[in-house]
């Protein structure tokens, strides 16, 4: 179930196949995760999503590759994004992520989600310390 | 503003103390941020998250003290929590978060943000491929 | 799979019969999406959850149909529902948004979560000319 | 800071001259606060709301209205909706919550979005029996 | 589908054996749902959930077991947890909630999101009346 | 307050200050938002992140500008972002939002938020007819 139909022919479509032969390059595999079929209903917004997560999660940065996933997984479980949970889970093993970093990682996030319910629910004021401006 | 007063001598009551001083202890520093004098008006459910902070955040695990806090921060953004934002970002430059690890950071979490739109707008099937229960 | 099940003689209770009738009615077309069926358990909910629909999205107002519909799936999709992205990109669609327009509004809708996380990240204040209090 | 300036005089509007009488009576209090006020800008969303909160708050109904008033506030903490939990928090002692409470409250809430983050970073399969349709 | 691979033989862990042992114990059933069966992937990760869910929902505390599952769903609903709406639903109904408590907990808590939307889309000030640090 | 301080003389550096330029000329005013002057403390960031809102927001596309930013209102609100909520209504009232107008956006994305509660508490079946990919 989808809201959108993708593109029977796709690749037919050379910047669609542009984009996939990058991402096949970047990866360095064959297999192309649904995201970006159904992103090839629009080939701008699959050009510009692509770009997006190729800049940001396929190039060397100051964090690490493994890192970066952990932090999308958190982002997408927090978002309630199950599409999201299973690639980048998916992808973080793929980098290496064992199973006490997945635990480590699950119980961390699910901490974060129990703290900020307090902070909210008590209305908690920041305190001046915190204040970056104050910083000079 | 909050929506609780905390109690005006809290640490006259001795389990608020006893947390108060292993907070101190395990910090190495006298400062008590304003999160756990709101909820020294419970003792119990100040005890109980302290517990958890210290036994998942302050204490080796799998993943890197760093690392943990970045993932805070990405929980602690994606719900909308300022609190916690400011905290876990003061606790992550404590534990030496460099300009250029935060900026890295931003950058991921608002580019997750951003795709779980996408893959939630389109609802995407999950690939098969993800699904860790097909493996044995 | 549900949380409830709904009644199977629906439309044997009066109540229920009449918000049916006023659906089909409304939207001009014999289909009634399972979301009213499910709704059907409690009649005054589905009285009320329907008058307020109707009022809303079915009766002429500032902004124009299509709009209100991809309002609509903004929420929907922001707040991770995934029934409701499907009902409501189904109903963008039959009131004529095209794939372009639909392309335009995944693009608006991923770009806000993607700067709402940046403006929450960095907490960053409001500035006082956005504050319409000060206005007179 | 707000988002839309309130009208100076905004009693002189009969309909919202109403809906303040009809709020005063309903709470037996001269005081109205800011959510109103506010709403106040457009005279048939305040009418809207206020029919809505009242026939949902203040009539009696299957739950009673401390328990209404804790789950306000569940959701308003979920969402990250600072007045609201300032608003409903002092609603719920006016209706006679006890620090207890409120510290259970908190407690609940809290391992709520706890457990919610382990099964949607885990995407736990739902079981069969906890679908209602296969009741009959 | 699920983000990871229960192990096979689980209760051949003693550690996760004692769990399940006392969740049938507790619940005086012995049906374990599958939260717990994935969540056995790390036996420390299953004991400190559980211990938490044991403490806070079937230990005796200022709020009746009814009015927390309630509160669980209000919080599972408004985080888009699909698992946790069935699951949590589940044990409501286990505990008693009928047809037209369900109906109400639901009135309530889309209310709650309606007016939640109205406040955040307003900005609107937090009354000074609602702090209760002027209180003293 | 904010997590980051910004560079106190922004300007000198070349890339920021081509940023500004560009902001000043693209919407023809010399006033430059605050989100805008805290992302100057990462010039990539503050590139990357304002050309992708002149590439979506400030550039003509299928649907027009006041549409685009009531949708971003509509997800900044449902994500709880004040200073979004407060920026992007500026935008609007900017580009010609009336009143009443300004109502009806905020009756559509409170109501959405209202039946999206409803129909993930029910978890509501996807209707079938839905799925677009059943189109071929």
């Amino acid at each position: 179930m989808s809201t959108i139909h993708p593109p029977h022919d796709r690749e037919a479509d050379p910047r669609v196949k542009a984009v996939f032969d990058d991402i096949r390059s970047t990866r360095k595999a064959d297999f192309i995760n649904n995201m970006w079929h159904y992103l090839a209903f629009d080939p701008a917004l699959l050009e510009k999503t692509w770009a997006d997560v190729k800049a940001i999660m396929a190039t060397p940065s100051a964090l690490d590759p493994l890192t970066k996933e952990m932090l999308y997984i958190a982002v997408s479980v927090t978002n309630g994004c199950g599409y999201c949970a299973h690639s980048h889970t998916a992808a973080a093993r793929a980098k290496g992520m064992t199973d006490a970093q997945h635990a480590d990682l699950l119980s961390v996030i699910s901490l974060a989600a129990r703290t900020n319910q307090l902070a909210t629910g008590l209305q908690v004021p920041v305190d001046p310390a915190f204040d970056a401006d104050r910083r000079s």
